[in-house]
């Protein structure tokens, strides 16, 4: 019989959270703690332990872990490794799974952090009853999580849904930390959002509030916070940033035909400032026989509960060691 | 329990092919009817029944049929009916599974014939043994059939797998007949190589073979017959096409990460002359993580076989009436 808690870990290349979660979902216990204070992975892994244990013994949760569950980038759900973590402290590939399986003697499962935040979306979240839907996070980058049929998609290899580098400009497209040119992630993360807004002040010119800040440290709420206060040209960035991503999901909805696209992540708070665009521009682009079928929602989760419970929802899957 | 035999047809805009197969994938009897011939839809399936249960006669498989498979255009394996049949002489929506399963009083299931054929490939072609893989098919248009996990992909409305209606051209594309633009099924269709040919035509001065015929009547097949002959500019449009595919392909890669793209169809006949810009292409533009991934192979079917194999294969599908 399954052991009553699991617990979630969320990976990312600053903090590291954590939780201990019930079968109900819950989170009975979190915290979290620096990524980056750790030039050794081992040295993590033992704070991790560390700090992970201390709330395990604080709700008395000792021998009650069913499994660990993490989401972190690149992870390989079939290898257990992450393979090229471009945003981590560390020499790749780091066979995550392995080192946390045996440090803290609980099996543990990995995955993309994308693909973690969608199954608890698919739990816990705006997606609950869905079997199709795609979880588009718009954070630092832009990442994916791909639901058919109820299951998440994982692709022969390990590694599919990573839609934030489909070519959305074939010419002439800016550069993406791939390596390659013209990728969504370029345009419509919160990194995307701020090289906009220094494209536009460069090459226009009118008025803006932004031109009052430093160009070069222009970030994604600094555009939000003009918009919001009525700055035109602020707007307009968020204009041309969700008629990218409406575009980007008509192609998608091609492939899978989701009942609805989530949009998670630091961006989706901006609301309707991205959310009018992205609906028009998917209304406007979308093949006829998909018109008016796919929902476009804002996540319902709370964005470091959703990547927690994901992550955890994992720890279910465990198989006895 | 199944009965031994199950019926495949392959109902085109021009023909509809049928065949009779057993549990090995053997089509033990075929024919065909004239799809255009009947200006109303009760008159074809009237045809139908009568030219299916003639060979059903003759191979002496009478009350031996466990189902009816059916691969049509824009067929909706949900709900059986045809909606948008934009190639088929009849107003839509067709009701065709129910209209098929009363006539012949055996249950009928349908789906588009890219998905058809990409159940055929799995079952008895090229992805044997694969769980993941897309099938990719260049005729008049281009069609996709998507497995992931061993299953069909058909989305929440059964419409899933257009991937010949992704947007290759985002500026200054070409009208496509779903009244967009830009979309690959108007470049890497066998209509999308003769157009092609007229764009070269017109806008290039070099010599070619292509200039002796009439450009307005210049078929995917002229250009084969020139390229294979020695045309370079006939071999420049198959460079120019198969790069489109490659790039779409690799764009494909981010979405279920498959274990091989099948080319299916006319143009895959064109052998080298579209794989290698194809493979190039997809080489060049594939996200690093994918690189060296995915194999791009040729069908392994015969085109007609595929086709009724595949929609029989839904035939063992069916649940008793």
């Amino acid at each position: 019989m399954a052991k009553p808690y699991v617990i979630g870990i969320d990976m990312g290349g600053t903090n590291t959270a954590f939780g201990i979660v019930d079968a109900r979902g819950n989170v009975i216990a979190s915290d979290s703690i620096k990524t980056a204070k750790h030039s050794n992975i081992d040295d993590y892994i033992d704070e991790l332990y560390t700090e992970i244990n201390r709330i395990i013994v604080a709700a008395d949760a000792e021998d009650k872990i069913n499994g660990i569950g993490i989401g972190a980038p690149n992870a390989n759900y079939y290898t257990g490794i992450i393979e090229d973590g471009v945003n981590l402290p560390w020499p790749t590939p780091i066979p995550l799974a392995d080192l946390i399986s045996k440090k803290f003697g609980i099996p543990c499962i990995i995955t993309n952090d994308a693909n973690a935040a969608a199954i608890g979306e698919m739990t816990y979240g705006a997606a609950r009853g869905m079997k199709d839907f795609i979880m588009i996070t718009l954070g630092t980058g832009v990442g994916s999580g791909i639901v058919i049929n109820g299951q998440m998609v994982y692709g022969h290899d390990g590694f599919a849904g990573e839609l934030g580098h489909v070519i959305m400009k074939r010419n002439n497209g800016r550069m993406c930390g791939c390596g390659r040119t013209g990728c969504l992630e370029a345009y419509c993360s919160a990194t995307g959002v701020a090289r906009t807004a220094r494209e536009f002040l460069e090459i226009r010119s009118d008025e803006s509030k932004l031109r009052e800040l430093d160009i070069d440290s222009i970030t994604s709420k600094d555009v939000f916070d003009a918009a919001m206060a009525g700055d035109k040209l602020a707007k307009e960035i968020f204009d041309y940033t969700g008629t990218i991503l409406g575009e980007a999901l008509a192609d998608f909805t091609t492939f899978s035909s989701p009942e609805a696209f989530i949009i998670f992540g630091g961006l989706a708070k901006s609301g309707d400032l991205i959310m009018k665009p992205v609906r028009e521009a998917f209304d406007k682009n979308v093949l006829p026989i998909f018109k008016g079928k796919a929902k476009i929602l804002f996540s319902e989760m709370k964005e470091a509960d959703a990547a927690i419970l994901g992550a955890s929802a994992l720890g279910w899957e465990v198989k006895d060691a």
